[in-house]
């Protein structure tokens, strides 16, 4: 009796993550099929959610499984709801553990489709489990020279952007909620602090969907360094945002207004959990400082074990996982990367790729499913059609007058063209729904996360599509760059490369300008953060002062003096194309010349070969690519029947 | 006050979760001082089990959170315990879960750390997360020339051998406990039933282990192969078996006493299960026919995701998915694997490899945790004295008199130190633990699992840590044997490598003996199955009769085409070391001499290098080293300063 209904139990849990692996399953071999044919105007996430809505529409209208008799309602007379509770039925205990409070009208209406209710997922799962490989991934791939250079402009947009937005759609919506109680077509409560809420949910920009379009398209590069920066570091902010409103929001309070104190408050645990979860995210990103070159696998293993307890010891401290999880995943790509084995940094890259593209595809599938089997959708045209101009308008505030400001400091300006495809191109996407469906309770948060499914379905079906066409139109793409790279093909795994665009003089004076921020603290991570944290760049013994000499020589690793006359590739990374930088140590010399080309004299032979624009822009455009071409690259086309002179142990992609 | 009581537990299940990643850190960084100074007489499997239990012993009594004080048990005037509860506390309704029963005792003795209850996993999350991987693992890597040669021994071993132990042990078993009850040393019921289910439990010997062991150790190759191919399939005899067993087992009926119409029904039912999950696993493994060689994160996605819907497949249709996920990983390595593109080949080969690897040191951590940590411990000696008897005479009973019985057939004997051998390194491990804790409801299974733990830890911290010393005494390793290989480079990926040892004349004859089932086999295989599967093999035109030539020329891929004037390196993994089979298509022809070592011409220059004996046997001894192995393989020592000519496209290994 008990037995067979436990195993009739996983027998149906079993056929119901079928469902979900079949629906992936499908999503991947239609998106072969798109790319293989070249199809372009729908993104393979669009894709994901129309296969969920589909199986959504078939399990609500065609699967019917009657919710099991026996889950009748029982009314005990406790007054507390426990996380755990011992039933005693007749002489034997039974664990339950708290599930989650159910409205009482749910319980007559459609809760008596047990498939539905089993699709439903704890929306926890998407939180804990789903969202921090996505993200991390995010934070691993953005080691770009692009994202370093745009630094100032991407904090700017991310967190000012995003607070302005959180405001103006909070105030729009508390707006259109006054009106709607007016008019009468408001059932439940709706404050102020639920209408800031919205907002921060609503702020965050994808950069799955952003790096997943860009990816293929050849977009310019600081277009690409901007939006991709953007959506990563806001998404982080609407997280932290968002958490600070709730915890504002005093339980049992009816008192819901508007209060400067209050803000402060929010303001403040907004930058301690920011704050906190940044330095552990940076601290762990650090502490991974592996010595396991000669065990690929334990290598991986661990780094994969480091960035996941990344984010469960925020979590346990109180902090944000997923804020820690993004500054420990650029940090490790910044630093332990340079430390890990040639063949574990394809192996972590690939590792993440995958468990970033499953995660990605799973969320928007069962965004697509949510539409029809989530239980307690409350669709409001008028809070609806409220919200799609709030949002809009939103962006707006944000992208507009930020560019304004931000152009009046930049002598390389932000063209207006850029702003209309920041604006264009501000996606929702995961973060947005693992936000919305964290807390479904209420009737206003109901309401709230069907105009947030809404939006996210519009926005990625009709400006994810329509961003190729949006592309061509503003011009963006410079496929007609000429571009010269020099490839200095080093004994032992040295590759620099560089790139001169039309407005490269002019970009590399705005630099000269405005980055002293940055070239600060390059300074002083090329010369002393490196080379304690990884075993690349100049020994300290070089770079520090004389008196420090002993503490110099031991916090040197012993690779990093056999290292000492190669220049590593990511150093050259961070080096701004500019005429007045020139590293020079050991017996190699890396000089920038006018046009913005290095050129790279060392021990071994030098190659030059030109390459077509349209290749080095794929390059530069994607962020993961990067990751892969780290040991010797080649970046000059050749014949498969001329094997260069390299050394087997380094792998080769072209 | 309920948000932050979420919240909270939310924070103490990140911290619980933190303590098993943390484990498993260190578990990985000990390995690795292991590993680098060459300590051997402990195995890291054992490390992360005595890692454990240090753990478990401070949680014991050192941590004591106490538990929550509103978690009292209320009763419920019920007449079932159903799956899904929904309380009405003052008008709200709460939704809680049956987790499981607990029994009477357990509620006021110890269960009140809460931190312990905290750290005690679902039984099932070790069925359906955590061996999946393994078991496929093992699969994947299992395709070895020596698996096949030795067919008919191992599964002699794995199938009557595994259900005369469980017998065995049973029958011992149930006299122990008739005994104990005499002596009055049983405070519960134990049936005969059980006794047979324990029997089952126990005799599963882990292949995660041998491979472990045996991959460090160059052991003889028809050994490893014995145990390894035993070890694996063994497990899936033994899951299928208990099952069937409990499944036999009438509830509430007290009439467990032994009857051959009873054994013939779980006899029925084991066949039924073991062939319905078998063929499962096959047709899934071999309906992943992927063409998407351009993507290689799709490819990789796919192969991951209809891994896993074979095993949730064969779930939800109430099969056993570790035995179909078993077979799926055996065909797909052995089909599918040939059309994934070489870089899919590696990433899959990886990712399997690094969720293997994750998955077992948390299997033998936790298992040192639950020494201490488990509630519900029984720990009697006389049971635990006849168990350990029972136990190593059960593993007697199925090598000794199998394999006079197999040598009576065989002209290759398995000498008597081999039998030793096999006898000694019959760990146990992962699997065992996942069977005895699956069902720790009764006195009775509260007992096997706790003999069960102390069997495991005896087998991997004795005979485990004491394989070394065993393989030195009884002179296993062939470490002196001279074996010349003649690597064939032709232009596109081609190696032949044989292996000859000091029996090899002796060995071949008795191969065209006793291998004719497996050489029809293997036809079949080859000329059809391989060509229709796969882009490899001849085309179907050529092999089938001209008859059937429409059909043939549609079944053949186009790749196939291409591929016919190559042979491919897996095609002569199965070919027999017998002088009487040569193959011969296009221009290139591979023949076998009398001694065993294949030459090979083809179009381009062949080399003959002699390679020591230990470098072959490391090679032979692994596994899943073949899997990497398959592009271009060099097996001879080379020079970094000379790269060889080769297509840059295919990786090398040395």
């Amino acid at each position: 009796l008990d037995i067979s209904q436990v195993e009739d139990n996983h027998r149906q849990d079993s056929a119901d993550l079928l469902i979900f692996i079949m629906l992936l399953t499908l999503t991947i071999l239609t998106i072969w099929l798109f790319k293989h044919r070249r199809f372009r105007f729908l993104h393979e996430t669009g894709l994901a959610m129309i296969y969920g809505v589909l199986v959504g529409v078939v399990l609500l209208y065609g699967v019917h499984v009657p919710r099991d008799i026996s889950n009748a309602t029982l009314s005990c007379h406790v007054n507390a709801s426990p996380p755990t509770l011992l039933i005693n039925v007749s002489g034997r205990f039974y664990e339950y553990t708290l599930k989650g409070e159910i409205s009482a009208s749910a319980i007559s209406d459609v809760q008596d489709n047990e498939m539905l209710r089993k699709v439903t997922f704890d929306p926890e799962v998407f939180f804990n489990i789903l969202l921090p490989p996505i993200i991390f991934h995010a934070g691993y791939s953005l080691k770009r020279r692009h994202f370093f250079r745009n630094m100032g402009s991407i904090l700017a947009y991310a967190f000012l952007g995003t607070v302005i937005s959180c405001f103006i759609i909070g105030l729009l919506m508390y707006g259109c909620v006054k009106l709607m109680k007016q008019v009468g077509q408001l059932d439940g409560d709706f404050f102020f602090t639920d209408c800031l809420l919205f907002g921060a949910i609503v702020s965050a920009t994808d950069p799955v969907t952003v790096l997943a379009i860009f990816n293929e398209l050849q977009v310019d590069v600081d277009l690409y360094a901007l939006l991709f920066g953007e959506s990563v570091l806001n998404d982080a902010v609407a997280v932290v945002l968002s958490s600070s409103i709730v915890s504002y929001q005093p339980e049992g309070d009816n008192h819901h207004t508007f209060e400067v104190m209050a803000v402060l408050k929010s303001f403040g645990v907004f930058l301690g959990v920011f704050s906190g979860s940044f330095a552990l995210g940076v601290a762990t990103g650090v502490m991974t400082f592996t010595k396991l070159r000669d065990f690929q696998l334990l290598e991986t293993a661990l780094f994969f074990l480091m960035s996941w307890s990344t984010f469960l010891l925020a979590e346990a401290c109180g902090f944000t996982g997923v804020v820690a999880v993004l500054f420990c995943g650029i940090t490790q790509a910044h630093y332990t990367f340079n430390n890990l084995s040639p063949e574990s940094q394809d192996r972590t890259k690939q590792l993440f790729e995958l468990l970033n593209f499953l995660a990605e595809n799973f969320i928007f599938s069962y965004m697509g499913l949510a539409l029809f089997t989530f239980q307690n959708h409350v669709f409001n045209p008028m809070f609806i059609v409220g919200a799609f101009l709030a949002v809009f308008l939103g962006r707006a505030a944000n992208i507009y007058p930020l560019s304004f400001l931000l152009n009046l400091g930049r002598r390389n300006k932000i063209s207006s063209n850029f702003q209309h495809m920041m604006m264009f191109a501000g996606l929702r996407g995961a973060m947005t729904f693992a936000l919305s469906i964290r807390d479904t309770a209420t009737y206003a948060r109901q309401m709230m996360f069907t105009t947030t499914l809404l939006i996210v379905f519009f926005t990625v079906w009709v400006c994810g599509g329509g961003t190729t066409q949006m592309l061509s139109s503003v011009v963006i793409c410079n496929r007609a760059d000429v571009v010269f790279i020099s490839v200095a093909l080093i004994s032992n795994s040295v590759g620099v490369d560089s790139d001169a665009d039309n407005s490269g003089s002019e970009r590399r004076s705005t630099k000269q300008e405005s980055a002293w921020l940055f070239r600060i603290w390059y300074n002083f991570d090329h010369n002393y953060l490196k080379p304690i944290l990884t075993h690349s760049g100049p020994p300290l013994t070089v770079t520090m002062p004389t008196c420090c000499g002993p503490l110099a020589r031991c916090l040197t690793s012993p690779q990093a003096y056999e290292n000492e006359c190669q220049l590593k590739d990511d150093d050259s990374d961070l080096i701004l194309a500019e005429g007045d930088i020139s590293l020079s140590y050991g017996d190699i010399t890396v000089s920038t010349d006018a046009s913005g080309v290095h050129t790279s004299s060392g021990p071994a032979g030098t190659t030059t070969a030109a390459i077509s624009a349209d290749d080095l822009d794929r390059e530069l455009s994607c962020g993961d690519h990067e990751l892969v071409m780290r040991g010797t690259r080649l970046v000059l086309p050749m014949d498969d029947s001329e094997p260069p002179l390299v050394d087997p142990r380094h792998r080769m992609r072209m």
